[in-house]
């Protein structure tokens, strides 16, 4: 296809006719291929941010960025590989706890993260908080340590969807981030590529989630599944609430510790809750056999929290990482921030609603995350939240202790989260933290 | 503005909020400046596609981009200079015989026209096509021509409004042509660079506008005055039926020897009523004493026809610019096309239906026309109708007879036109050709 008549694809597409799977998938190679110009594939990006994609576009265009490069090869790993992959929210370290929990009960784990660009650390960044630990891992020594191990979560390797890499760049620059479709199409090229055989989707919803409507979370859900399903391989979404930050930790030595906590059957109840549904899921998912269900799976995720088998999986992955174990027996070792600071209450009451995203915020402002991809993450800053939603506070009661190595970050921080919660008199109704499940 | 920042006005007019004239001017300017790239710029014009602009920004971004050239200065001409544009149809030969009428009736005609790239040749074409005939006076002469014949019309000069310019050639090839209010900048942003002290469009509807239905002709008409208003300058639009071919000549000869007719006050009914209501409306618009209205300007148009004044003014104004004068007295002069062939009625009744646009294209497809901006135009092809919307027919009567230099050009351009028009046993009713008028 010319670029040319590819003019012609773009006035389709704007007055909301459906493009057949040619058109897509030649618009997809021809834009790798630098044959369409950015100008015209930003038009056409913005054109589909107001019309939408069937079903049938949705998984031609996903289909063709997975095609756009390598297919990850995880065949030689025996048992059914199951990825999960979330779209995001703030304090969620639930990979470094479901991971080891589903290794336990003997589902392989062979995990490729990718370095996000959020207001805190992704997972790769928590992990490289443990001294020593590499994500660089090469392909034989991350197949033979999820042949030893049972687990490995490394740093994405190969040239993985560059359709996507290319697009999102795009569509970072030309206000055409936020569509549904656009969205999922990007997520699911990129886990179909990475190999696994089933794909389990956390898509977060609430005030910390990047998308807020629980409407628009299902939405993405149901798109993600059904190219899932298109794609031939078994998928499922849970949608989970971010209308407060997960746990109480928020920043990457202080998720590190949350997570040990947690794998040694200890934390906070929302995290053990979301965390053993999710490992559930994967268990369900991941059994050959096919008779575990997911409420059993939710059992034996709890049961291997309970009996240490968990926390024995994670230090056996740090360990096979190069990771210093010492840190994980003792997490007191993590170097803590010398500078604290404390958000105090300014009524008495019940925390009734948080601005996840603004503590998100919050914890970037102290050092947590990075502004640019070149930024140096400060890994002991962060937010432990000492109040949760629903929690009775008193005037001056400390809601969150903040952690940085800046002390000139401190007050700016502190200032910002200041409006991101509200306390009122009225006790509100408990959090759902898993909304829906939708296959 | 960086284009670190245009994004978030992409993102604000993706969300359907009103742009402040300030980030307006600021994104025409750095758009020309080429600070803000192309691809940002397309994924804007389909944002705007998509959400329309409000009076006050289609105001903003006409007069930012009429200021990013030069703005012609025609104060050295004496008089209220009245500017007519056309959207333009098939057939439209009007500037040719309304700009001797009005200059016959006292009102100094200074026109600047540009290179349209339509099915069939601009108003420069078909000035191009009698001998000898110079489009390209430079300023002084140009001058000199409106001060001793009181017309001239000749090719854009001069670096006007290249913000368009930019902007066109990228919604050219991003599928973002079709928007009225990006239409309608376009079009102001040049007319008020132009230079005129008033501006009167004729803004075509129907199967051979651009724009064909006539609630949108309506609209772009609204906005145009309202950008000629809010610029400071008397802004008329009449809306023109284009339902049918205007006249009976289509290509660029027959065209100059149909408006010889129509000066001598001869020729087809409905082309001398479009013509007197324009060359009426200019002519009242120029009266600098403003005692002539609309209906007294139309008679006088009437007048100058009859008495031969305006033949004489167009004589002149050939003369004036190195036309050869005795191809205007006798037209059977201009080359005559070696091959013809006739389009014949397949049924007996009343032709209730064109294709207008249609048939434009089978004139282009006869050589009246240029593909592209370096085709040469063959001067002597094209259509004459010989049959209008309510004329009776029988099964074999001539519809319209084909006029071109390559043979191998009549047989396709026929094929195309046999589905360009319909034979009805009704009359249809009669066609209105003077829609409305938006002041």
């Amino acid at each position: 296809m010319s670029t040319g008549r590819f003019v012609d694809v773009i006035h389709k597409k704007r007055q909301g006719l459906e493009l057949e799977a040619g058109e897509i998938r030649a618009m997809v190679a021809d834009y790798v291929a630098g044959k369409i110009p950015d100008y015209q594939m930003s038009a056409m990006l913005m054109a589909i941010c107001f019309r939408g994609m069937s079903d049938a576009e949705l998984t031609a265009m996903t289909l063709a960025m997975r095609d756009s490069g390598d297919i990850a090869d995880l065949s030689r790993i025996p048992g059914i590989k199951v990825d999960k992959h979330s779209t995001g929210g703030v304090g969620d370290k639930t990979t470094l706890i479901v991971g080891p929990v589903v290794a336990a009960c003997g589902i392989p784990v062979a995990k490729m993260s990718g370095r996000g660009l959020g207001f805190t650390g992704g997972t790769l960044d928590k992990l490289e908080s443990i001294p020593g630990f590499r994500i660089g891992l090469g392909e034989d020594e991350f197949f033979r340590a999820v042949r030893e191990n049972g687990i490995s979560v490394i740093g994405q390797t190969g040239n993985l969807a560059p359709a996507d890499k290319k697009l999102y760049a795009l569509r970072d620059v030309t206000g055409t981030v936020e569509s549904i479709p656009l969205i999922a199409s990007s997520i699911m090229s990129k886990k179909l590529a990475a190999g696994s055989d089933k794909i389990l989707l956390d898509v977060t919803t609430g005030s910390g989630a990047f998308i807020k409507e629980l409407e628009k979370s299902r939405q993405l859900a149901g798109q993600m599944v059904a190219i899932g399903k298109a794609a031939g391989k078994e998928t499922v979404a849970m949608i989970t609430s971010m209308d407060e930050p997960l746990g109480s930790a928020i920043g990457n030595n202080l998720e590190v510790i949350e997570a040990i906590h947690a794998l040694q059957g200890q934390g906070p109840e929302d995290l053990r809750e979301v965390c053993t549904a999710l490992a559930g899921m994967m268990i369900s998912m991941g059994d050959v056999k096919r008779e575990i269900s997911y409420e059993e799976g939710r059992e034996r995720a709890q049961e291997v929290l309970e009996n240490g088998a968990a926390f024995e999986k994670f230090k056996c992955m740090v360990a096979g990482q190069g990771g210093d174990v010492s840190f994980i027996e003792n997490p007191e070792k993590f170097a803590a921030a010398p500078v604290r600071g404390e958000l105090t209450a300014g009524a008495d009451g019940y925390i009734s609603w948080m601005d996840t995203e603004g503590f998100g915020i919050a914890a970037g402002l102290l050092g947590a995350g990075r502004e640019t991809k070149e930024s140096r993450i400060d890994f002991c800053a962060g937010i432990i939240m000492e109040k949760k939603l629903g929690d009775p506070v008193k005037r001056g009661d400390v809601v969150a202790t903040f952690h940085t190595s800046a002390g000139d970050r401190l007050e700016r921080a502190l200032s910002y989260a200041g409006n991101c919660y509200a306390v009122s008199e009225k006790k509100p109704e408990p959090l759902k933290l898993v909304v829906d499940i939708i296959r």
